[in-house]
């Protein structure tokens, strides 16, 4: 196989724009940006799940499948070196990481929960389960997230 | 199993945040949100394939999965209302919209293939498909991006 030297893939990287090569090394500004970035995402597709459960989006399973793999995103964004950026992350969240975390956690299973859920059919599971996964979205929002 | 009310998932979605039911009926400046969300993420996790390649960053599939994830979330940000909201989108998203389709779906391909090779432990090809994915991102935003 033809080999690319790798400095093809350090001007690719500059031509990308906005990279960064590991969460550590990020800017607190930047792990912000990212971790709004998979929260506003989060957001856009929880949508038609809702929607859904109104009966007014048909349930598409890829939507689940999108939300689970976000909830895994947002949370190396939460880093110390971010104390002081301006977000609506409350100090709770460095001050009780570890609740944070729970939370962080929850939301994942329950999002992986609903994947499975979803591949079965069972309209009455998805639906629930759609419910957990809002509440486990808003009891973290209410602990850790100042009021809009 | 317990019904629980539509009233409550309602409640839930005012209590997320930021959440529209479809893309068709999102605003423009949340449309143009959430896309530079989905690029500000895959920059995010592009940095580190391109780190692995320079042998500073260990692989990681899962990193993969969310570039592949991610590569399917910004196109349907690039409604037609969106023209004139501010963005770095050129003009020729709207006007050569059949070529931008052409690179979001090269885009999508070369993400798909970084999935399947980087599941078959052949480093020398997850390297070359990582460059696949880099050209795809740079070719595109050459032609449908302002510069910075």
């Amino acid at each position: 196989m033809k080999r690319v030297p790798v400095v093809v893939y350090v001007a690719l990287l500059v031509a990308v724009g906005s990279v960064s090569t590991a969460a550590a090394q990020a800017k607190p500004e930047m792990l912000v940006e990212q971790r709004q970035s998979a929260m506003t995402l989060l957001g856009k597709y929880f949508g038609p799940l809702v929607g859904m459960l109104k009966g007014t989006v048909p349930f598409d399973a890829k939507v689940a499948e999108f939300i689970d793999v976000l909830g895994k995103m947002p949370w190396d964004g939460f880093d110390a070196s971010t104390q002081g950026q301006k977000s609506g992350a409350l100090p709770a969240v460095f001050s009780n990481s570890a609740k944070f975390k729970e939370a962080a956690d929850r939301l994942q299973a329950e999002a992986a929960k609903l994947v499975t859920v979803s591949k079965t059919g069972d309209e009455a599971g998805v639906k629930a389960q759609v419910g957990a996964v809002g509440k486990a979205c808003g009891s973290c929002h209410d602990d850790f997230r100042a009021k809009e």
